[in-house]
């Protein structure tokens, strides 16, 4: 099941991925994506509807992120072997994990904003992971059973901000439009292995990330479980697992965007998104 | 004007505390001290109600954390400079921002647990400001018109999970209740200078912090202003703006927090917290 939300930002509706290929709206059915919609019965009461029978969604619509009241953003860093590589960085004894701000979650094809005073604004498609079922102290074992489904995510980051600005990461990654997530949640019995989809990112249709969630250093179940110690992780919270290599920073020069730029991603089965980047108003 | 949210975890409803010192609740006048009630239209139209004829509610209630529906919690570090120098680290030379789970928000009166496997939990009494109105790269003269008002946070942090544990503080600060807050939110108009406060807490009745707001590196028009640059400030958003001397970890030899302990700590004229301290079960 392909669950997401649709119309202007701040005021997206539920929605789903219907056998016809359609957007069926389910406003009538519940009142958003997140909460408690994300556990197995929420999930399984929502395989029972026709779809045929709901309301068919224009298809130009816009997408929201493809989860409401996202409670927090988690991001993991240097998660990928050859990515720390690429950032000059060890991959750390312990994931690395960081928080990126709400406010800036948005739609799957919303633009990239390049905030003012940047000069090193940079992309990394992620595997976002949607926790459905409330985790404190879970084992690895137990904790895909507290996941709810997957999202592409992209992580952009502005890595003046970031490294070059005082400590912590939050600064270069929290900024406006820096979190699209979508088009849709898929749902957990829909993807096979989590460790083993391919994932990509491309800027202006040169391809510049091309990786595989095989070479992940945590993987997800690992770190549902790992993170549950530290927090409990409530329904609709979204962990992003880190980033393949060929990030701009990464390149020999680095290379960064620019507004006119064009980015599309996307993750095996998950679907794609794309984005213009704009530079901020 | 004092504003608080009282009520069971995850029910509370909004209130304020009367010219009597009576609590008042306020559910019949607005859905919850948040968002658009924080703006100063929001907050001169509950001004004038006449609290007399609200119900009054009892005196043991429960007090929540004084903002709904938080977006985000920002933290500044090390932005004392004395407290820099206790931890043996410099001042920055911009301030250090990071984010705490809003999962880790809880009452002013709430327990603090000491999570599974912590050895190193500390406190920290900290000057909170809450946002009123949107703030996007606004300049320091202007940025407090963006203020709702103030309150008392504790920012209690794991030293172990903050710092040994691989990069990035989120680790130590996002623990469930690591973030008290309240007993209230006062509004901006009742604080006449948010750079003249005293600031203290004790430990079983042991004064450990006991500071003063005119010692901070960055003032609260300073950080509203600079945080504005990176990410957009929404209403109900909370920036924790650091702590004076003073805390565990600065100690020869450190002292950390153990079950059975006694926190309080308030901050000159927005009243004060009172915790006990529990191990997670």
């Amino acid at each position: 099941m392909k669950l997401l939300r649709h119309g202007p930002a701040g005021a997206e509706r539920p929605g789903l991925v219907w056998t016809d290929g359609t957007i069926r709206d389910l406003s009538g059915i519940l009142p958003d994506v997140g909460g408690d919609a994300l556990s197995d019965e929420g999930l399984a009461r929502l395989r029972e509807i026709d779809g045929a029978g709901l309301p068919v969604v224009a298809e130009d619509a816009r997408l929201g992120p493809c989860v409401g009241g996202i409670g927090k953003f988690i991001c993991i860093g240097l998660n990928y072997s050859d990515h720390a590589a690429e950032t000059g960085a060890q991959v750390p004894p312990e994931p690395i994990i960081f928080m990126k701000a709400n406010s800036a979650i948005c739609g799957p094809n919303d633009p990239i904003i390049i905030p003012r005073g940047s000069v090193k604004t940079d992309w990394e498609v992620e595997l976002a992971v949607i926790i459905g079922r409330k985790a404190k102290y879970v084992s690895e074992a137990e904790a895909l059973t507290h996941v709810a489904g997957y999202a592409v995510a992209n992580d952009v980051s502005e890595r003046a901000f970031q490294a070059e600005r005082s400590g912590q990461w939050t600064k270069g990654k929290s900024c406006d439009n820096f979190g699209q997530l979508g088009p849709w949640l898929v749902t957990r019995d829909e993807v096979a292995d989590p460790q083993d989809l391919s994932l990509w990112l491309s800027v202006n249709g040169q391809k510049m990330q091309d990786g595989t969630t095989r070479t992940m250093v945590y993987g997800v179940a690992f770190l549902v479980s790992y993170l549950s110690q530290f927090m409990t992780l409530h329904p609709g919270d979204v962990i992003s697992t880190g980033t393949p290599p060929g990030v701009g920073l990464g390149m020999k020069p680095p290379r960064f965007l620019k507004a006119g730029d064009v980015v599309e991603l996307g993750v095996e089965g998950l679907g794609r998104q794309r984005q213009d980047v704009i530079a901020d108003a």
